[in-house]
C-alpha cells in the first residue's frame, strides 16, 4: 500500500509537467512514510487514504526542505541534503512547489480534514521560528521548549492521526491525541539519542543539538540540579564545538543527575498514554507503533 | 473597505499568538493592494470579500517575501526587504507562515473557490523556478518567457478574479481571463519601464532585469531582428553589469527597431481584450484599471 502513496505522490508531481521538479522529486529521500503509515493504519486502505498520505507526505517533505535551509543542514537521512547538492534557493522553491501542490491537493477533501491539516501547517511553520529563536540562546524554559515540540513536530502528526480518523468515520480526538503523543515523544526520544548514542550510530556529530544552540529537555532538566558552578560551566558550552571532555563531562552529570532517565520517563510516560489509548480502541497496530519507537535503540 | 482587508490581515497573524511574527508582519510593506482591490470590486464588500482579499493578499505578502530571498533582493516598495534586514532564513520562515494560515483560512471557503486560489499558487511556485532557470543564460523563446511570466504573475491574479467571481455568482470565466490579461500585461509594462525608465524613477538601477540574467519580452525582440553580429553583442552583455555606453546601446537598438513598441503593443492588446470584456459585463472600473496600469509613466 505504501508502494501506491509513492507512486501518487511521484504522480501528483508529474502533473507539474516540468522535468527539473521531476527530478529534483526524485532525488529526495524517502524516510520512514511514518506519516503515510498511520493514515493508511488508522483511515484504511481505500483511495482516499492514499490520497491523504500522499498529501501529507508531500507537506512534509516540503518542510524538511525549508527547515535543513533553515539550520544549514548538510545532511538529511544519511544522505547531501538539497540545500547543500542544489543550493539553497533551489530548496526553498521545491519546498513551496511541493506544500502548494499539496495544498492544492488537500482542498478536495472535505472542510474538517482540510482544516485539521492545514492548520497543523501553520503550528509547524510558527514552530520553526520559535525553534529558531529559541536557539539564539541558552534556554532552560521547559514550558517554551514543549510548546516548540508540539508545533514543530507533534502537531502534523496529530492532525495526521485526527484526519485519518475523520475519513474512516472514527472518533478524531482519541486519534489526535494518539498522534500529538507519539510525536512529541518521538522527539524527546530523538534528543536522548543525540546525547547518548555515538557518531557512527547517528550519521551526525553526537551532542550536535547543544552545539547547534537547542537546548533540548535533558539539557534543561540537567540544568535545574546543577549548583551555581554547574550552572554556569553548562550555560558557557552552550551553542559551541564541544571538545571530548566537556561532552563527557554534560553526559556524565547528566547520568548522575538522572536527567536522561527523567527524559525518558516523561517520552514513555506520553507513549503509554497513546497505547493505552489505542489498546482501548482495539488498535493494537498503532499501539505497538509508538512502542518500537520509545523503545529504539535502548 | 481596504482598510478592513489589512485589519483582518493583522487579525489572522494576531490569532498566531507570536509577538516576533507579529512585530515582523507590521514591518512589512503594503504595496499597491491590487488583488485586494480586485477581489471587493468584482465581489463586493461582503464578509466573505474581504476575507477572500485578505487571504490573497497574505498569499501575495508570502510569495513576494520567498522572492526576494531567491532573487536576493535587498529593496522592495523602496523599503529594505525583510531578508535585508532580518536575513533570508527569517524571510523564509515568515513567508512559510503567511502561506500556510493564509491556506488554513481559505479552506473555510466553497470547494472551488479554495482549488482556484491553491491551483495558483502551485503555478506560482513553478514560475518562480522556472525564472530562475530561464535566467541562468541568454533565453530566446518568447513562448517560455510568456509561460513563465503566466505562472509567476499572472496566475495568482487570474485565481484572484474568477474566485472573487464565483463568490458574487458571476461568470467565473470571463473574469479570470481579464485576470490573466491584467497580469500578463502589467509584466510586460513593468519589463518596459525598466527599459525606458531612469534609476530615480524606478528607485532601482535601470536595466536591472537583463543585468541580472532576465531576457524580457523586448530582448527577445530585439534579438530576433539584430543582425549576426548584433546577436553576438547583445547575448555577450547579458547577465553582466552595463556600462552607461551598453546601456545607451541596447536602448537606442530598441528603439530603432521598434522592439519596445512591439512589447508595448502585445500589453496593449492583452489589455484592450481585458476591457472589452469588462465592459461588456459592465464593469467599466475594473476596465479603468487596465487602462490606469497599461498607461502608467508611458
Amino acid at each position: 500500500m505504501l508502494e501506491r502513496v509513492e507512486s501518487l505522490m511521484r504522480e501528483y508531481v508529474k502533473e507539474l509537467s516540468n522535468d527539473e521538479i521531476y527530478k529534483l522529486f526524485e532525488a529526495l529521500p524517502h524516510g520512514k512514510r511514518l506519516r503515510a503509515k498511520l493514515v493508511l493504519k488508522i483511515a484504511g486502505e481505500s483511495d482516499d487514504a492514499v490520497r491523504l498520505a500522499a498529501i501529507i507526505e508531500m507537506i512534509h517533505a516540503a518542510s524538511l526542505l525549508h527547515d535543513d535551509v533553515i539550520d544549514d543542514a548538510m545532511v538529511r537521512r544519511g544522505v547531501a541534503s538539497l540545500n547543500a547538492t542544489e543550493g539553497s534557493k533551489q530548496a526553498v522553491m521545491m519546498g513551496d512547489i511541493l506544500y502548494s501542490k499539496g495544498f492544492e491537493e488537500l482542498v478536495g477533501f472535505e472542510r474538517r480534514i482540510a482544516k485539521a491539516v492545514a492548520s497543523a501547517v501553520t503550528q509547524l511553520s510558527i514552530g520553526e521560528m520559535m525553534d529558531v529563536r529559541l536557539s539564539k540562546s541558552f534556554q532552560p524554559d521547559s514550558d517554551a521548549y514543549m510548546q516548540m515540540v508540539y508545533q514543530k513536530t507533534a502537531a502534523l502528526i496529530e492532525a495526521t492521526a485526527s484526519s485519518a480518523a475523520m475519513l474512516a468515520g472514527k472518533e478524531a480526538h482519541i486519534y489526535g491525541v494518539y498522534g500529538r503523543n507519539l510525536g512529541i515523544a518521538f522527539q524527546i526520544v530523538d534528543d536522548i539519542l543525540d546525547i547518548t548514542q555515538s557518531s557512527e550510530q547517528l550519521g551526525k556529530p553526537a551532542m550536535h543539538d547543544y552545539e547547534e544552540g537547542k537546548t533540548t529537555l535533558p539539557y534543561i532538566y540537567l540544568y535545574e540540579v546543577l549548583d551555581e558552578d554547574g550552572k554556569r560551566r553548562l550555560k558557557s558550552l552552550h551553542g559551541k564545538k564541544l571538545s571530548i571532555d566537556e561532552k563527557e563531562w554534560i553526559k556524565s552529570q547528566m547520568q548522575e543527575c538522572g536527567a536522561l532517565q527523567k527524559a525518558y520517563l516523561y517520552a514513555r510516560e506520553l507513549g503509554d498514554e497513546a497505547v493505552s489509548l489505542m489498546r482501548g480502541a482495539g488498535e493494537d497496530s498503532l499501539a505497538e507503533i509508538v512502542t518500537a519507537m520509545i523503545e529504539r535503540d535502548f
